[in-house]
């Protein structure tokens, strides 16, 4: 019998549970999941499975349970891994997560070799699919002795058409903080045509760059933090261009970026609100003083929106100049807007999100004249509000990856990312059958 | 025979130390000066006055020369006051800087009382002269009973009208850094007719206000950091209106806008600069690429600059689209943009700079049916380079304060700031003496 513990109980747990039971009686696998709070789970998995309700901070339990296990999947925010790691790597346990690699958990490495363990990070949508589906045509391109030219990748958690009944065309499907602060980590780096190129926070949502997927019409998109970084982890030192970024349908960057430049994206400080105060006082404070003219009259005049802008379209529907009180007493910019929009960007029980994947990649074939340019697009919606596309794209890659690793398929030890053939061949293979399926095309 | 010690040997030392040395032989006191570099000094400053080679890190040393002095004197970089502070207490010594009062010299408060010592900070021009001079009409105000509406005051350290040779009508007087990143401190904070309101740095040099001074004609304010920190030390609990800024000549703001919508006043990170990379490479690596249209085209159109705009004529001047090497291997873009400006902001022996000062109050007098407008301005010009406005203007209050509490005309113990009549009475009526003159206007 072999024992796997899932930490974190959240959307993306149920998709990895449910893959898991689907193997655990003809593998002899006993699933246990964990977590502070578990009220939800329980209708959304098999009886076989083991919920135990579980502090992350009760330390003495977390090594009881991480002992009792074979291999470990955390699911906990990003911040909290390395706490885990430290735990599986004294047990010798492996670890998988979808969650960046963490210069903690990279530090581990000659531990977790040592001891014959693999720590696979990154695997899940945005990291992980994106890893996986990229390498598997840059490989390809790199066996066959291409010159690559370009390398460009825009991935987004978005609402599915059927579901989209709102000017942003946009509702949430992941953490809304992380969505009201994006960008905000650092200046955007990346190459292009040879030259690095630096777009600062504030100029962010004004360059985008339009695609399209067929069937699925227009897209646009916004650089990540940072291209950079993937140069060394894909292998591609020397390419002129290597640009990500992720994914809105258009417009959406336009009316974003008044948020931005108004400021109120920003997490950084507590404001003064008074009792009473409303989404309109709110705006206004970010406007100057006129004795005269209304909040919305100040705030297309400092913006330069047109009185027949979309944007305005847009913030009518958000109803954020409304007199409606915010119902906070002391919070950050970022933490008002993210009240609004929580309430707003709802996906409602029956609604289905969609998340949307694109590679560009531009080669020259020897001998011919002109580069050929291959696009790679993945498109998965969700079933309703609790089965997303997005938690089904993190969680199954995971699953795949744990069971291929017990099923002794993956012999890897260290701590990696699933740009290696040995993970994403086989991992992609298997998605497919579950509708995570890229289509490519060439012109 | 009393010592005063002087740690720091920069520009406002000379005008310190030069005033000190007029009282020196009267009183019999012995002024002694430590600093890393002493070499420039030594033509600037009396043969009676000591001049020491010391390294604040010589903790042994430095123990040394303050055990022998009587009042300490911090003209060092801010962030090292806290390592002289303690020394001093420690010692029993009392101690006066021109720097903002931070947290950890506020703890030392309990200590300092006990010993019946006093650490006087933000004795300079600003902080210093702003307090000193704004006190005083607020007390005035306060004591006829009169209903105070708004108090707005700004600070600027300028070039004179004499030695303005370029069209950004600026030059450099102090910390060359500080003026890149200006803003980036934090949202800027103050209260408008009765509501706060907030400017996040990317609309910092857009949210100006024109003030004029008789003589002198117009300049512009921007923000500063957080003006709602002066309610308490001021005692403006309940006030409708208040702001603070630092002033320009009109124009600048708008052309300074420029470099913070491209990123180039980022100190958060460090570029790739190539061997032989140019300042046009510098501005192109913050535009968007484009096959054929050159840098000056692409900055205009993204910036919205007109081809007539005297914004244009502002670049031009500074050379930052010229194919000029850099000439730094590692630096972060406000690195890169500072050595620009230093070569070409840079205050030439016989240039003069000029430091402005402008309050304005707003009061209601009992029984009047419309409020009292009262303003007050300051203008210092320099004598050359060396002998600067801003450096007389940060040395003599100091040296002034330094000189009464010798002469027991100062008697507070504890850590103070000069808002009160005590500190500021005196000290504002000599510095008439020296010119620092305050003109007031009643419209």
């Amino acid at each position: 019998m072999q024992h796997i513990l899932i930490i974190g109980a959240g959307r993306s747990a149920i998709a990895l549970i449910n893959y898991l039971e689907t193997y655990a009686t003809d593998n002899q696998w006993q699933v246990t999941v964990v977590d502070k709070d578990i009220s939800h789970i329980h209708d959304q998995v098999s009886s076989e499975t083991n919920i135990i309700r579980l502090d992350l901070f009760d330390a003495a339990r977390l090594v009881k349970e991480v002992r009792n296990s074979n291999v470990v999947v955390s699911l906990l925010p990003a911040r909290l891994h390395s706490v885990v790691a430290k735990v599986c790597v004294d047990e010798g346990k492996s670890l998988f997560t979808a969650s960046y690699e963490s210069e903690e958990i990279k530090k581990l490495e000659p531990e977790v070799k040592e001891k014959g363990l693999l720590f696979l990070n990154e695997t899940g949508l945005d990291p992980g699919i994106d890893h996986m589906s990229a390498m598997q045509i840059l490989d390809r391109i790199k066996d066959k002795g291409y010159d690559l030219k370009a390398f460009e990748s825009f991935t987004g958690g978005l609402v599915a058409p059927d579901s989209d009944n709102n000017p942003w065309h946009y509702k949430f499907s992941w953490n809304p903080r992380n969505v009201v602060v994006a960008g905000q980590g650092g200046t955007a780096k990346f190459i292009q045509e040879g030259k690095y190129k630096y777009i600062p926070y504030n100029r962010l949502f004004r360059r985008t760059e339009l695609i399209e997927i067929e069937g699925y019409g227009k897209f646009e998109g916004y650089a990540n933090r940072d291209s950079l970084k993937y140069i060394e982890r894909y292998n591609l030192q020397g390419i002129p261009t290597i640009y990500r970024g992720t994914l809105r349908r258009p417009g959406f960057c336009r009316a974003w970026n008044v948020f931005v430049q108004l400021g109120i994206t920003d997490d950084s400080y507590e404001m003064m609100l008074k009792d009473g105060m409303t989404y309109r006082d709110f705006i206004n404070s970010f406007l100057y003083y006129h004795p005269s003219d209304s909040v919305d009259t100040k705030l297309y005049h400092y913006m330069h929106i047109d009185q027949d802008s979309d944007i305005i379209e847009k913030l009518d529907w958000l109803e954020i100049l409304n007199d409606k009180p915010i119902g906070l007493k002391k919070a950050t910019p970022a933490q008002v807007l993210e009240k609004l929009l929580t309430e707003k960007w709802v996906l409602q029980p029956d609604e289905k999100d969609m998340v949307v994947m694109w590679h560009k990649f531009l080669y020259r074939v020897d001998g011919e004249e002109k580069d050929t340019c291959l696009t790679s697009s993945l498109v998965v919606e969700g079933q309703n509000n609790i089965r997303t596309a997005m938690a089904k794209t993190v969680g199954l890659p995971l699953a795949i990856a744990v069971r291929l690793y017990l099923e002794g398929k993956i012999k890897l030890t260290g701590v990696h990312i699933p740009t290696i053939k040995e993970i994403y061949e086989p991992v992609l293979k298997e998605l497919k059958e579950y509708g995570v399926n890229f289509q490519e095309k060439i012109k």
